[in-house]
């Protein structure tokens, strides 16, 4: 951790406006004070609030840390082109010893798969948790690779990625596919640090929402449950962990 | 194999007009012969001439096997609501003993992530190699749910859903994507035997198309090096096996 924050980072987060997403920014923030170093954070969220709120807890913590904010729908792959140039007039690459991108924007829908039979719904689902994932890649990729700063490409992953959870194909199977699209960059890519890091469960909006709406109720009791060990327990820390 | 075959059997299947999905339309035919049942195929593909040799095909060995072809690009998620009506004004559900739905078709493109920054191509490999699966495992779940027959969902998979490759980021991330959404189904029908098999390498056009044109080199030789191997020592037997 120390020679990452120590030096001058470059972080490009997606879902960075609330839950894990923020609570990595403002834990990053304070490594980077502790560390001595100075950094800038690309912000990336549909939620101009929630990216005001984040920034604000950054300022909180840092004052190493630049703050830019993306605000942008990564499911609407439409806009993401805007959003890469936003980021490459931000920032030189060069400037940066290590740079970060993390995949965390996620959403989690409940659904049998005999119900789902609308491949516009399945389509919309893959933009967000699959396609976008993988043009942010590719343009991260594109924008460091000349550099001789360190590159790190984290996905924030899930238990299941690799278990299979009744009424949750898409989540299960989206999360399935980016672990294998982040195992065949670091292939690719053998001087990236590229990373599958499942957090366990966590007591965020998207959990809480998807359990509150239509998941089935075995998993319903298996992850409240864990959640609230976790919670009782204190583990983990920061707001959302 | 036997009761399978000594019945009544409704088999579906995509990527029908070559390779792979050829070659098991044949084997299944002369095995419904040989287990004295009765069979009604629908194969669908894009290759109307594809589709007429594997009918004849499957005509040479059977006399038992109504055969009903569907030509549809199922990469063109518009089109599929025309197939599923295609195949439901075919069938009676209830008239069978045993129905398998076969997830045969697949592409493969060879290309870095680093190079693959456009939306629309992964979107629409995406569109073929994982929405169409989804929502006709959804309409065939959907079609036979109330009928007494036996059901068995089949997705032809790879060792590429369980290890990365270079250049094929999209193939192996769909591929994992579809293993995963088979194991969800066969968690939420605990009666559908939903199974993924992967054959190994075989001397397809596909896979032949994929490693003249732009495969990384180790894979090249790896895979080309397992098909003379399998060719030579004759273990697998039928014409694209």
């Amino acid at each position: 951790m120390d020679s990452l924050f120590s030096g001058s980072l470059c972080l490009i987060i997606t879902g960075a406006s609330r839950g894990f997403g923020q609570a990595v920014c403002v834990k990053f923030a304070e490594a980077v004070t502790k560390g001595k170093g100075r950094a800038k954070f690309f912000l990336l969220a549909r939620n101009e609030n929630g990216l005001a709120e984040t920034t604000k807890l950054i300022k909180e913590v840092s004052k190493d840390v630049e703050v830019q904010v993306v605000c942008v729908d990564v499911g609407n792959l439409s806009s993401l082109p805007d959003a890469i140039q936003t980021i490459e007039s931000g920032l030189k690459p060069d400037d940066y010893q290590n740079s970060i991108f993390i995949h965390n924007a996620a959403s989690l829908e409940s659904q049998s798969v005999v119900d789902t039979d609308d491949c516009e719904y399945i389509g919309k689902y893959l933009d967000l948790n699959y396609t976008s994932c993988h043009y942010l890649s590719s343009k991260y990729l594109q924008l460091f690779k000349n550099s001789p700063g360190k590159m790190h490409l984290v996905n924030i992953s899930s238990i299941c990625a690799l278990d299979p959870y009744k009424r949750w194909a898409l989540y299960c199977s989206m999360k399935a596919a980016r672990d294998m699209l982040i195992s065949v960059i670091a292939k690719e890519n053998p001087l990236v640090r590229a990373v599958n890091y499942a957090p366990g469960p966590m007591n965020t909006k998207l959990l809480v929402d998807a359990l509150h709406r239509n998941a089935d109720p075995s998993i319903k009791i298996s992850l409240l449950g864990a959640i609230e060990k976790m919670l009782a327990t204190k583990t983990v820390s920061g707001n959302n962990f």
